[in-house]
């Protein structure tokens, strides 16, 4: 557990700060740059949870509120335009969904799921927060956007995941390459804008 | 279980359709196809599976997977234009709708809930799902539509599925005598342009 | 249980009033009006149940579907024009706000969760029906507005029924000033537009 809370945590910061980013761009005020980042961050490991039928962590494990408060606060002091907020909240939009697709499908293993279910809940995990905020804040999904790429590095992120569970080689090191891999090819297909056909051709 | 599970992939696979079909509607790519048309199908029946305190089938049972995987690459080869959209999505919709005011009130009913909340959750789980994707693409959803009738058909279903269930004749046969008298009655309500009276006169 | 079934159901009838009378604003049928008013006036509480891995009350308990049906039926007779809906909509929705975030945090804290998780749990609910009004109805959600304050009132009733249930003074009594103090506090903080900083200063 103590392992795999540093990453869930660190993801839940990553989504969160992407909230509030987006909260200031949407001119929202402080409060509601909290409550969008705490959606954001905590929104996609609440649905990840409840599939799972465990108590959310969110709620059940307080320190997980600290993360939205500090990106609240981090967007705050930091960021005194709203000029390329777009950029990071991508950046951080990626980090989020590297760390998720891992500790996503990682817990759903670890509660017993098919390989199969887990790596369709650690993609569930990793889209859910920000499709959260994109409805919520009236805003095009990203997730749909067929301009670049979003959920092919998710899934991509979960199958490894499970392939090295199977092989008993998941530790933090194949960790921080799995996400290094998903960061790395979200960003590249976004400033590449590598896309997939359309739906209808 | 063998019985129930039939119908309920089939209206996965409607519903998948729908969401497959608004993809291509709004540009989405082949991936955002897939994922709303996932979305839609297997929406409702996860929240239906929560309410009911179940795993949700989409997640223990992996084979509905395979329906919205269908339903994409369908829309994908299929359509080469995006004309008369509108008009199969809606005949889609309404087939989903009508096998699952009916799987998702008996599945209710199998969990040993009361008559009214399985009437309840037969309506949540058939309207769920289209709810979601029209929220989730920026549509006005169709179910609040004062142009047409569409929660009515689901709630009659519903309704039938309990009073064929208390009386020991839901089967094969009444079953798809309810969903063609739901699946009829929602088409010809948006036919004829049935309507409600409006929220305030 | 009965004596917190009364504030929560009267709860569900304000905010299915907010959301009946937001379906007239926006045109739907009186369907459309019945569906919106009982995710209005439900969905936060399931999501509440959900969280407490506990069958949703207004699945479970039948009575509580009367108060959406009440809450149609009320405005669809009352008003014969949609003229001054939004301050209605808005004093309504206070109400609710003001009864959900006690009742919330006090089912949490009787289901055992600790006190934080107990007060962020009461303000979801408090503020999940109408975020779930708004986002459906394709409005910028109150619950984010930078023009007046939202969320503080419900967080201030949560962190008062925390402390009156700590020191075992939380009764009827306590509960009817901490909700007046919290639908006053809403309504003057909307009536002056009361505002919080901006999320980037």
């Amino acid at each position: 557990m103590s392992i795999e809370i540093l990453p869930d945590l660190l993801g839940v910061f990553f989504f969160a700060v992407s909230g509030s980013l987006l909260a200031g761009r949407k001119g929202f005020d402080l409060i509601g740059s909290l409550l969008l980042g705490s959606l954001v961050g905590l929104g996609g490991g609440v649905v990840r949870d409840l599939v799972l039928g465990q108590s959310p962590a969110a709620f059940s494990t307080p320190v997980y509120l600290v993360a939205p408060v500090l990106a609240a606060l981090l967007v705050y002091f930091l960021y005194s335009s709203v000029e390329r907020i777009g950029r990071l909240l991508t950046v951080f939009d990626a980090a989020g969904l590297a760390l998720f697709c891992i500790t996503g499908t990682a817990k759903a293993l670890d509660s017993g799921m098919n390989p199969v279910a887990s790596v369709l809940l650690g993609v569930t995990t990793a889209v859910g927060g920000g499709l959260l905020r994109d409805v919520v804040a009236n805003e095009v999904p990203r997730l749909f956007s067929s301009h670049d790429i979003y959920a092919i590095p998710a899934f991509l992120g979960a199958a490894l995941t499970v392939l090295c569970s199977l092989n008993g080689v998941l530790n933090l090191g194949t960790g921080i390459v799995i996400a290094v891999l998903v960061f790395s090819f979200r960003l590249l297909a976004w400033h590449f804008r590598w896309h997939a056909p359309l739906a209808v051709w």
